[in-house]
């Protein structure tokens, strides 16, 4: 820790970037735009993986692998797809010492190359719906990136999917975006926004694009993962058909649907405060850090003794318990050291604490005397500690929903709206009728941008706060990452 | 399956690439050298993930990620390791539209870019050991191509770790050895020799590099890992140094180590028979398949009823079960398809079995009337499925370690050595002096390669069956993918 973390209200990019340095998530490379994913930055994203794969698995689907290496044809085949990602790519153009005859695109998604194998995976109505998803990297050229949001190669998990017709693609487009918001809600603990992407901001090449929006620390808006509806435009362009039931040949309708390590960036965001990172305690890598306390040399036996008793409690009871045997370090360090790392409990464990039979307990959704308990029984360690992780995990969603609540803002005029998003920032909630050259001229003009059209909230009919026009349809418009 | 499987005698490598097929483990792609790993065969990877991950991080390493995409510049600093991967590197030479001022090389391996972080990273000896693993894609461009044994792109792990002495770091090295001997032979039943690699063979820029080998169904040999002792060479390189106890400035010691989808080949290829697939019941996806069967209506209902009992009964102990549904195959077929597919435990439920309370137990390691057992009852049957999927793991280590030594032969001449290898072929342990040159000559003239010199078998000192020299190493030469 060279230097102190910059407080939020004094800059929240630079809050980012010391917390991302300071609690070692990440930091750049040598690489234009790549980062090193440092082992604790890591650790949350298996901790990520492991809750997101376990529910893909849970809704039917499998995974697999496909190349790295895609040929530019590929990617020309389908017109709008290419249009959005050929800015982006990063092309191999020399293998063992040879110029390529035709250029290999490093994947920026995988939608053409799984497109063409399951072309031939496919022939019947009985190999539908095919649910497949990937973990992968993937590579897009990116001008100006920040760690974890936007970086030339990223970490991901890609759905495809293949279906009989529309409703069956569309329902798992929506199951799949369900799936995420399960995950984000319960996992991440932080509250989305369920929406449909304007045609400004979706996919290129889907019919529809379905997100999760989250509020993050400044109130800004994160994209936190995308389901798309593909319609049959992939499956035209590759040739994805099958023979339905009366023996005609039919396109497939296909779906995908995303999760990257920019899912550690919400997180980071979502929670982190002026101290650091906070952790939602079904993520954390360390759920539980045990600080011994002792200042004479006679001390030490007996606090170690009761520090390996409360440790493997807490292990065998299936929790991530890490004791710092730092010597080198006060605890006052350590206390500061493990709060910037977000760690959820912090149990302290000293000479008086030995002849009590008991702990202290320290919560890091509240700092200070609040946060403390004094006198757990080291008899009932354990059960104490799975339900202050539980108080924590639920703490944190419900702070952010608060934090989302207060910065969510009904506006009905577009002065309205600049004012509010000047002086307040936030989400901003409106009727909405406007076309794709309103959302830029909106862009321009103030730099939010159209979240989503979010689902279930009909509110009857009003006036689009820009056009005027009378709709039934709402969007939230946000400054974005 | 549109053909048959190939039998081994008939044609060892079709047979292989038939069962790949077959059993729809991966199939090729249109990127010259890449594979599609299928779902079947990458939760196969899975397993096998799963396994190595558990001991790397039981023996203190954890995970990080590192760029795919290393400057060309990097692989210069280290001369023997350009120089070893320079013909096999794909090369992005265009960025986002522009072309690159430096090329990016794709990872071949990430030692180079891992190294440039250590240097960073290490400042003292308190920093040491540095333990880290990578699970990642890498890329190395291949003339000829064999799925999984040997493509283009292939996922592997890799570890580094930084160390403060060589002796650290040699240990190290071995006690990345001993994991991957206890993986191979526990996990995959596969029994290894472990050896040092010849200079010829070693890893571009180690000191010394340690091997598993292991014997396939034709007697051919695969390496099946890999663990590098690289002594200070990329600390040179790449100035990894450190503050040692009396402030003296010192380089780091490092390792590097892997396993890769070449596993998958291994467990194929070690087991396989002319039915397809055997695999070990601790790696096989599906440990245990429940095939129904009934004739008339009336018994399709009370069957059911049975697979449901006992597949939860099997679920519920932890066994991966799956239940055959297929109503358009019949039985024989279906015993005929996951036989191919190496499913280690087959429980058939017929009409008799459901008046009787019990099922019938058919493995896969002893096809036909021997390898069934009656009458397993209903109520047992979670506990007799652990007892049998234990005896066929044991049974096919067994099996291999038996094939290996019936096609291990003593040589003591050249004349022997030549002969033995033509006619039964295996592996040919023998008395070693020879240089790098007589390797050669032995691999041009027999397609032979010196697969280790094996450790732990000390034998006294003999005659070099090639030079004729007194020494008393012995070396392991065979055929080898």
């Amino acid at each position: 820790m060279a230097d102190k973390i910059t407080p939020q209200d004094e800059d929240y990019s630079r809050w980012y970037l010391d917390v991302i340095r300071d609690a070692e998530l990440a930091e750049s490379s040598p690489v234009r735009g790549s980062m090193i994913i440092r082992p604790y930055g890591y650790a949350l994203w298996e901790a990520i993986q492991s809750g997101l794969d376990r529910r893909f698995k849970e809704t039917g689907h499998v995974n697999a692998y496909f190349p790295l290496f895609i040929p530019m044809s590929f990617l020309e085949k389908e017109a709008e797809h290419v249009e959005g990602f050929a800015p982006e790519l990063a092309v191999v153009t020399i293998g063992g010492g040879n110029t390529l005859e035709e250029p290999l695109v490093v994947r920026p998604t995988s939608e053409t190359i799984i497109g063409h194998a399951y072309a031939k995976w496919i022939q019947s109505y009985r190999d539908l719906p095919l649910l497949i998803n990937q973990w992968a990297n993937v590579v897009r050229w990116e001008m100006r990136t920040r760690p974890f949001l936007r970086t030339t190669e990223f970490l991901w998990q890609e759905g495809h999917t293949a279906h009989a017709t529309e409703s069956d693609a569309v329902e798992e487009t929506l199951r799949m975006l369900d799936v995420y918001c399960d995950f984000a809600e319960n996992d991440a603990a932080i509250p989305v926004i369920k929406g449909l992407k304007s045609d400004r901001e979706k996919f290129a090449g889907a019919v529809n694009s379905y997100t999760i929006e989250g509020m993050m620390g400044n109130g800004w808006a994160l994209q936190m993962g995308t389901s798309h509806y593909l319609g049959t435009k992939f499956a035209e362009a590759f040739n994805i058909n099958f023979l339905d039931q009366n023996n005609v040949n039919q396109f497939c309708h296909t779906t995908s649907w995303g999760i990257s390590t920019r899912m550690v960036g919400a997180i980071i965001m979502a929670h982190g405060d002026d101290q650091g990172l906070r952790l939602p305690p079904v993520l954390a890598p360390i759920q539980v850090v045990i600080v011994p306390i002792w200042r004479k040399e006679g001390e030490k036996a007996p606090v170690m003794t009761m520090v390996e008793r409360v440790r493997s409690a807490l292990v065998d009871s299936g929790i991530r318990a890490k004791v710092d045997l730092r010597e080198d370090q006060t605890p006052g360090f350590k206390f500061n050291d493990w709060e910037m790392r977000g760690v959820p409990v912090r149990v302290e464990i000293g000479p008086s604490d030995v002849q009590q039979e008991s702990v202290v307990f320290a919560r890091r959704d509240q700092l200070g005397k609040e946060g403390k308990t004094f006198g757990i029984p080291v008899a009932g360690v354990a059960e104490e500690a799975h339900a202050l992780l539980n108080a924590i995990q639920s703490s944190l969603r419900e702070q952010a929903l608060r934090g989302r609540e207060e910065k969510t803002h009904r506006v009905s005029s577009y002065e309205e709206f600049q004012t509010v998003l000047q002086e307040q920032g936030g989400f901003l909630h409106a009727h909405w009728a406007g076309t794709t050259e309103d959302e830029e001229r909106i862009h321009d003009e103030t730099k939010a941008t159209l979240r989503c059209l979010p689902m279930g909230t009909e509110e009857g009919e009003g006036k689009c706060f820009l056009t005027g026009k009378a709709t039934n349809k709402t969007a939230i418009f946000a400054r974005a990452y």
